[in-house]
């Protein structure tokens, strides 16, 4: 018997299906002010694991965290022209303060980059303060204007990497870093998400930037989403700040930088990677929850039963949470946790107590089936682990088998409107095959080499342009 | 031989000496905006520190973290008459956005409970959904007069707690456990600073609550500082924003609601607390540097025996920090691990090579010894245990000692004028009283029972007036 569906079908309708699992997985809510979104209590917990794992990853690479002021006076921003140009549109702006009229307007952050070259340029004096490797949470406000929750909100969380080195070299490899060891090993890895890396093209680049990297995602309806970049800043910044460092030589040098970001983003991409008509399904890696038991009934024996399961899944590491609200029927909360996309679940009613057994259902493959529940302790760590690696897999499988090589501009136009993705020989296509791309809302994603990787440069040969419809 | 004093002696001039140690210590410089401020990597490491342990007392206590957005319509906070007459005064307002003018200007939260509540009024239903417990990490921004590193600051970060309940009674608990369980357990045990709890007057109340708890430390010049706040908020924003849920009754009844906030100004309190002229001293469970291994010379055998020394207390779980860095001279490197207040210093030079010895230095009580190599991955748990102790001892030490009972309003403005606190029998006293003390610049910090207990209610027989100059 067909169920009725609980979100829009994925195929009918991929951006009302998002909206509705966002509601209903209780991820969050559109805040009053246009744009600006409420984190809920269950996508929270998802962002929090992201921030803990990504936070453990920076640190390894030497960065250590700060904060920057949220208010940076408006005339930071104008030193560095590109910047302010691409930032400009977007800004909020305070202009009264304290019940007064402020001299001087400031804006609301909406990246980092001047105000932390203020002080960078007072910390930095000598090449022993280099390299200078910081990292922030924060939130940032840029304005939006189509919202839509986690993919383009007004205001958003996220972490900033901002460092000075000696040597163009040194920032050169430290932003390749960023973009392979700590984004691309943690999307891979944790959030099971299979991601493209590659460099921008001019258009594309970050606003100051010399050269961005970026990791691509692809998702459920075959359009992209850039999960990170990594911006090599060059001495643009340092320039307009006069971030300089005394060398070995007694010279006042200039210094090399880079910035990194990675956003509340990733949980829309979470979201549209693996979700199902049925709901998210979380990576058990980053997974909050990675085991639900459920009582089915409110009897004596059922509750104490599922209180030792869970128990016992917690004390072999397991990331468990209890459903004992056998007020709310069973089969809404079943749904409720298919929609929040728990990994697993352990079903417990009168008669499994009976025959010391307990039903498994399997929120990744599908399924459900009766379990002794001694085994529990053994099966469920495994289970994890082969949904974690079906998750990749699942992910990588869309992109190749929906990656089409193309040799003219109009195939790769069609071939985005079929929800795939076009690969180009980018000497072929070029800035003004770039431009004529964007009258059909296609953009380059990125630019990678024959065999994927990341090119040195837009000029090395064989390079080719990947192109997508994207969020 | 005297040492060039490295700060303002503190006996010489208290703030002169709070400004220079948070300077030097590299914990925060003063932002571009007025009244903004800069978290250094090594401020914000201790912030860090007490965030990751507070966050574990606050789910213990049930909270779940959630995240609201920066900016509120102004229309909410008008809605609760007193809250707006509290804030409006510290409001920034921003007016564009996206290079237009807003329709209704809105403003960066000074604090949640506004837009918290047009949530809660949404999500709770029935009374299967209480309580609601969250919290929220955020940056909150109140335009600051006369700002001051940490202790004032127009923005700060903070984390602030927001609950709804059935009753007045559980609401009435869950506030005194959020006191009592989560911030005077961390500020005592982890942070080593008595505190005393108390309860606000009406005067010194959060606008919009019916009761404030809090908890008030005393600073090394004897000033007060409030470490953190609860809030009874009773049924006020409840009312304001209709948050109401279906009793078993079968009644739609407003709920019952508490918020409590803790700050970065803990940062601040530790520094006040704790500092003395050669520097900050840090408590060693909260410290992210515990022990510093310096090496003297940059010999091959010194640095190789460092780096072995670290290794062995890092395998005895202590957190250690190397300090190779023979380029800077060794005694300029001692002043400024000193500074920044690190418990203890391994020092090894090659004398203590040969001897397999090593020189221990102890920030807290002072003094340096030798001591065998071998010991000290022993040695130093328990060094480290003594200290934390020694700075709670002290702490409780001085409060006990300046803290004077007193019957007469021109007493206890004298009593605080020597940098004391004053305790006065409440009825004696009265808002009148507290009125004609705010003249002098002194304030009721809070009201105890005669045993130093939170009282019940103002009214409670033998009810006293803690009176003092505070931060």
């Amino acid at each position: 018997m067909a169920r009725t569906p609980v979100l829009t079908p994925q195929a009918e309708d991929f951006p009302r299906w998002y909206q509705d699992l966002i509601a209903k997985a209780e991820l969050a809510d559109n805040g009053p002010v246009r744009g600006t979104m409420v984190i809920r209590p269950y996508g929270y917990g998802i962002w929090e694991r992201m921030q803990a794992d990504m936070d453990s990853r920076i640190k390894e690479q030497g960065a250590r965290n700060a904060y920057f002021p949220l208010f940076i006076p408006q005339s930071y921003l104008t030193r560095e022209a590109e910047h302010v140009e691409g930032f400009a549109p977007e800004l909020a702006v305070v202009t009264h303060g304290g019940g007064k009229e402020l001299e001087e307007p400031v804006v609301v952050r909406p990246t980092s980059e001047t105000i932390i070259n203020e002080y960078f340029s007072r910390w930095v004096q000598s090449y022993r303060d280099l390299p200078l490797l910081i990292n922030q949470w924060a939130n940032v406000v840029r304005w939006e204007m189509r919202p839509r929750l986690f993919l383009r909100t007004s205001e958003f969380l996220w972490q900033e990497g901002h460092t000075a080195h000696a040597t163009y070299e040194e920032a050169r490899d430290y932003a390749a870093r960023i973009q392979r060891h700590v984004y691309a090993d943690f999307m891979v890895n944790v959030l099971g998400i299979d991601v493209l890396l590659g460099r921008k093209t001019a258009k594309e680049r970050f606003a100051g930037a010399l050269n961005t990297l970026t990791l691509e995602a692809m998702m459920g309806d075959g359009k992209a989403l850039q999960m990170g970049t990594s911006h090599e800043l060059g001495q643009n910044f340092a320039r307009a700040f006069d971030t300089r460092y005394l060398s070995r030589n007694g010279e006042r040098e200039l210094v090399w930088q880079t910035s990194w970001g990675s956003t509340t983003r990733m949980v829309g991409a979470l979201v549209m990677a693996h979700g199902d008509d049925q709901g998210l399904r979380v990576p058990p890696r980053l997974a909050p929850v990675q085991v639900v038991v459920l009582a089915i009934k409110g009897e004596d024996e059922v509750l104490a039963s599922a209180r030792r399961v869970a128990e016992e899944l917690r004390a072999a590491g397991v990331r468990v949470e209890e459903d004992l609200n056998t007020d709310t029927p069973f089969g809404r909360r079943a749904v409720d946790w298919e929609l929040k996309g728990v990994p697993l679940r352990v079903e417990i009613g009168p008669r499994d107590v009976e025959q010391g057994a307990v039903t498994l259902a399997r929120r990744v493959v599908g399924g459900k089936e009766p379990v002794p529940a001694e085994r529990l302790r053994e099966l469920v760590p495994r289970l994890l682990e082969e949904d974690q690696e079906t998750l990749l897999r699942q992910s990588r499988e869309r992109r190749q088998s929906r990656t089409v090589e193309v040799t003219r501009l109009d195939e790769a136009v069609e071939v985005t409107q079929q929800g795939r993705w076009a690969r180009m020989v980018w000497a072929d296509l070029g800035p003004e095959g770039e431009e004529k791309l964007a009258q059909h809302g296609v953009t380059v994603r990125c630019l990678v080499t024959e065999d994927d990787d990341v090119p040195e440069s837009e000029g090395q040969p064989g390079v080719r342009a990947v192109i997508a419809r994207a969020y």
